[in-house]
């Protein structure tokens, strides 16, 4: 995978949060800046001045969205930032979030990194009591349900996060609060740092290196942290449950420079290549990443292997959001224009080229055929992690089952169909052996269909966002 | 008044309404065109292709909201419009309109010209039982009663309009349904037209005229007009009461090519015109109006004077949103660069000034000294209507009381203040007795005080869109 | 004609120059503002700080094109404007002007009014001796003129502008001197005016006014004026010729608050206006202007015959560029959507329509039906000149001569296509009478066909501007 | 280097060019896709359609400059193309290239890389015969003198091309020809493709890799090459001197992928790497690359030294062109946001930092710190080349000597300012012999100061182009 539009897995988003600094939505646009790569879609932060709270969203990049101007007008020292991953089509502001609102409490904002399985009976529960959506986001069901129940903030905040199922790792903004909450599963990651005497949440550590705080610990599984003029204090109010954590965080989605559940992305990357090298040798002249995602793991490979690694597949730095139809026909010109081989470097040798994950196979096909053109003598595809057959209902923009080319191909033919000389996967064993962290937390359900929860209602869900989906506004 | 962005009044919105077209959104995109007077600040359509409600809305012109793509995408045979006007600085596209949700019932779509007045109370209960809110908007609380209510649509509508107060003349859209509702005491106009088998409803009949819609009749007020496959029907739910049509329409607001209330808005000003002559004739050279809402009353008034009309001051049509400042004072700059005298028509001249209404005075004050300077040798104002001493609470975008330069001073202050030679505004009798319809059917609350309705929630309106004013999204 | 887009005649530019003044960018903004009718398709000025030539130039009105940051940088106390017309498709920023480059003796800019009928000839010869040509402009041909001649800036001028032949009233701006000249005939109208010390030039004296300049004269035919260090002066190097000042500027062009060649326009429009009534008396009802280019001489006509004037077709001032077309043919719907008749002012009534001019008749053709759809029981048109039967070459984009209705049909055979009861032209004398300045100083060559020069290359302008249309910048 | 905005070299441009395909335009598109690394200021292209020449430019990247609509209207199976670097501040519209006129002959155009450097007496010469300019740009140096030279099109261009002295890789349009050429020094790269029988011209293979035309050699220098009805022809019109390529474009500039001069950018690289270990070895840890220009030379130093390579600088793919700056100083900023060290591989080690070179140092220095605060127990750098004392005034964007830290400190000071506990720079002579081509075909004078030909006018051309950097156009 790696490069693309068209073939690549797609986060859902990522969340930040900053409590007590003067210049809360500044950091919160750092914060964001740092965890661009898990939302290119839309931008938003919402602030609070202790009176009420104040909220700027656009479509596109986090520098995209803001300017001085309005972030001058985002004063306030509570802030939460959210970007959201882009798919075809639905680019609606409506999305964006933080989703914020007043209600008989005043106002409230909401954050949401993740995906909730029983949105649509809430939304049906909700409905019929009186609520209205103006969206498909999980974020406005949260809200709704805050709004819907009864006594102090604190209360409705709990009971409101029993009453949902799935994935949520979210922020959330009230005039004098900042919250965190992940689920009691964990599936998704969040972290709190310290920086000048505020606190900050964010999806991954990177975003707290940016600002210069210090990490402090993930927010666990199941955990809700408040801060507010009281200090930081910590509700654990969910029955203890198995943790789910995401997997394909340290496989895929997180930076390499962060730090995700608790270790090194960069460290399991490179296990997970060592790893592969142990269960798959191959006699081959130069081992190559897919850039820039299986570079860490191919590190690994050329490690334990022996075989040189050499950058042989060169990334260009300036893919604009879209390009030009050749009227004749350029073979391969997508995955090309994106990464070029280096012929001198491929011409005549036998080559391991290391992938992160295979979803559909086609972009494969295509690069390998850039391979085959450059010269390359063998290509041998090595994946670092199992055979993805089932899609994600936590979080992740996967296919549909039948869409994923492992669901219903065996090895050698997705070996034939990509026209390698031989393909293997990290076994599932392998892969959790190589995990920096207690093996038995992660979710891997992609991997053996096992989901940790039951999914209540996905065929409403993509009815539901179908729908909202051609409601646009500019 | 006349020209201006600082000191003139301002309609809330323009609505429109289309049922049974295949080209419903193009229509109310061409009803909205000739509705732009009552509305520059956004524009919107929602359309229902059967299945669900698709909706599209934009800040600026309806010319600069709408293209052939996005209209392209509004399918369907049933439509709603809405035109809002421009304050400065609430630039806001959650405020535009038509306001579109789902709730349990299916999806629905609001536009509303006119203005609730207890509007916070309904918000506090509302919230009281769990609901959230995004938006300032009368339309979202509209649509929120709606959904709390019980039974089937036109019984959840009818309960729902008679717990709002105040002004309001709305299109309301569903999948399979087009409403239109005008307040028990008809604030604001709203008309019925036909269309090659299909039913319009608009703001003012021009829009009908544009599209070539014959006028059937008005929405009357406390009328609940409803169309879908049934054909047309109509509900008069509410307990009768007296009209207070807003006869602010006939001075000022309404296109002089507009039948408003039943008759012509030109044919009203120019009896405004004479009226005003005969209450107070002056020896003078010339008639000249403000251009354009005094030209009708400036040719009744000829006809009833004799003294002959000049069209004595120029409009530039090519005024931009804004104007740079020079660094260099330029003496009236903001009035002369939208409205120049005409020196040979002006100079040592008496001039009869027709004006629709005085509201802070600077503008007229600024527009006498530019008279003066082209050499004027006496300037006597006529305004056709009484003095403005209250704020509307129905749906003009009045200034304060205490901005309202008649509120606090005598007639010959005023006079004094802008500078005229005389001052006279016409009498409330005489106001009146020019109108085309019943004279006991309009709202004269801003000359008289004399509210229709009890307002009971003015303070915390103001706070309230004061806090969603600052929630903004580009 | 009056409104239009497709049908009107169009001027070729406005052009501003001011010498001596700090803020001379922004007070060009201003002239340019007051010039706007002149030219929407583009806008720029260029500003001398004595060291170079600093220039500013875009897409759009004045008020789109120039902000406070883009100004600010505008830095000296000379500057120049130019607004340049719009034509459908060929919004090419090359042909913005001013028009600035740097020559042997230092830096110059021109802005050009009007259109020369050598052009094809000077670039030819130009060409032939190395020069090399950006843009179809007139202006570049000037400039290259100047930069080829030899001595002084004062030679070199007088000796390129003696070489050019047609309409020109342009400003030229050098690091240290303001240069205003008119050709022999003086085509187009050039004033000068005075502010604060400062000289002004203008093609308007409303562009004055605006400032708050006092007029002082207007550049006459065939005048250099000069302005730098040592004072203001004049040169008049060309041979004397009978003066051909453009009509059109008096019966369309012209704001109706400026003085043209040394008279009020208002005043003109108004007496051609009497004197149709005298040549061509009707029997009517009303008298109707089509606005705002009839308005003056419908008044007029009234004064003359007594029947009343009323402003029955009421203009949309929020048109914007481009509209939708609808799927289902709306009938008229371009005129009507600009122009918008008064039912109840014209229902059953013999109307007399007093028009400036006819172009092609289209748009009266839709016009009268727009009238007669509103009830007119007779509709008579007056004319405010004569037949137009011949193009201009001085700098009016009329269409071609086959285009022209009058060039290949009767009146009576015009009045058919029309749909009028009666049409009739004002006489060439009657036209010529009614102006306030010495009749015989006019260029009447499009009702005459007699034009005041030679026409050396109209074939080839026109293949060399399509040529050159074809290459865009963004 | 690498990353930056503020301390890295830049290019002056990327030429394209294509002769006998339909669809000549977008070829070009991507060609100039593949070359946007050598500038993202401007983009442009200009196609012929056999009977006029079509040119459309724009500010920003090829992917933002063009789109379908603009690319279907450049019709023509001729094109060349450019891409242009930017300079903060002169973002000129003027400025971008090809630069296209019609002159006596017809119309051409002219896209340069490279750098002029008699530009000024060129100039002056010029303008005493007539020239105006209108940009600070060599390429219109180039057209004028085409175009004031005499005879043929090919005796005009081999007259010009002679006059001019500098460094010129130029593709150059007519209506029926394309042309390229190289100087006599061969300062910048130009390679000749063959694609589907039409000929490419690109300054890097890359370009033609993308579109799958195969290299056939490069131009040479001193060579010029028309393609045209009939056929390919080189023309070798100067004296033969002593080639002076620009070592620079292995060292840094040019794509990996690419060849240049006939052999590999990538195994030039890394056998700058291996020449380094050898001449600088270190005790350390771990050999990083700054990147992702030191990748390459950071594996040879690995291979040759057997230190192990680690990604352990992470590059943020979603730089935007401008970020906000915080009220409160973030340490090392600029430098973090682009490139962020990964902790866990750097803490407690001694490491290699391979640098393709050093300009000011700042940017080393910010980047050294962020090693050192990430726990790096030795930081070495190792440049892969001399220290850079002198400027270029052959196509690269070189600071001012005073700027180059070379110039004025020792190594050791240079050393310490950067905060290093070692520095070392490849020697000339290893870096020579690490060169895939001919050691003595290389231009070192940015390191040596032994310029191959004479600067003329460097002193002007600066203030040339601080003059008409004023002049600006939207």
């Amino acid at each position: 995978m790696g490069i693309g539009m068209e073939d690549a897995l797609k986060h859902k988003c990522g969340v930040f949060g900053i409590y007590g600094h003067k210049d809360a939505a500044r950091l919160a646009y750092f914060g964001l800046y740092a965890l661009q790569h898990r939302g290119q879609e839309s931008a938003g932060i919402a602030v609070s001045d202790r009176k009420s709270v104040n909220c700027f969203k656009g479509m596109g990049l986090v520098s995209d969205v803001f300017n001085e101007e309005n972030l001058k007008d985002l004063k306030g020292d509570i802030a939460i930032g959210h970007v959201r991953y882009s798919t075809s089509g639905s680019t609606v502001i409506e999305n964006a979030q933080p989703f914020s609102v007043k209600y008989s409490e005043g106002f409230i904002s909401v954050a949401h990194n993740g995906n909730l399985v029983n949105t649509c009976k809430l939304r049906r529960r909700l409905e019929r009591d009186g609520s209205i959506f103006q969206t498909s986001m999980d974020s406005e069901v949260i809200v709704h349900l805050i709004a819907s129940e009864n006594g102090s903030f604190e209360e409705r905040l709990v009971a409101s996060l029993k009453k949902i199922k799935g994935a949520f790792s979210i922020t959330i903004l009230t005039e004098d609060k900042l919250v965190a909450a992940r689920d009691p599963n964990g599936f998704r990651p969040l972290c709190i740092g310290k920086f000048a005497g505020a606190y900050c949440i964010a999806s991954e550590t990177s975003a707290l290196d940016l600002i210069e705080a210090t990490y402090v610990r993930d927010v666990e599984p199941g955990e809700i942290v408040i801060v507010d003029g009281k200090g930081i204090r910590s509700l654990k109010p969910f029955p203890k449950v198995k943790p789910a954590q995401c997997i394909f965080e340290y496989i895929y989605f997180a930076r390499p420079d962060s730090s995700i559940y608790g270790a090194s992305v960069y460290n399991a990357r490179k296990e997970l290549g060592r790893q592969l090298a142990r269960e798959h040798p191959v006699k081959a002249d130069r081992v190559l990443p897919v850039p820039d995602s299986g570079t860490c793991a191919a590190l690994g490979f050329t490690e334990e292997s022996g075989i040189p690694f050499e950058m042989g597949i060169i990334r260009n730095h300036y893919i604009g959001r879209t390009f030009i139809q050749p009227s004749q026909r350029i073979r391969n010109l997508g995955v090309k224009i994106k990464l070029n081989p280096v012929k001198e470097i491929i011409d005549n040798k036998r080559i391991v080229l290391i992938e992160d994950s295979i979803v559909r196979g086609t972009t494969s096909r295509v690069r390998i055929k850039t391979l085959r053109e450059a010269g390359a003598k063998e290509v041998h595809m090595r994946v670092t992690c199992p055979p993805i057959i089932n899609p994600c209902f936590f979080g992740i923009d996967f296919p549909t089952k039948k869409e994923l080319i492992a669901s219903s191909r065996s090895i050698e033919k997705i070996r034939k169909f990509i026209g390698l000389d031989s393909l293997k996967y990290l076994s599932l064993e392998g892969m959790l052996d190589a995990m920096p962290v207690d093996k038995t937390s992660f979710c891997t359900a992609c991997f053996t269909g096992d989901y940790p929860i039951a999914i209540e209602d996905e065929q409403h869900k993509f009815i539901l966002e179908e729908k909202f989906l051609k409601r646009r506004k500019v």
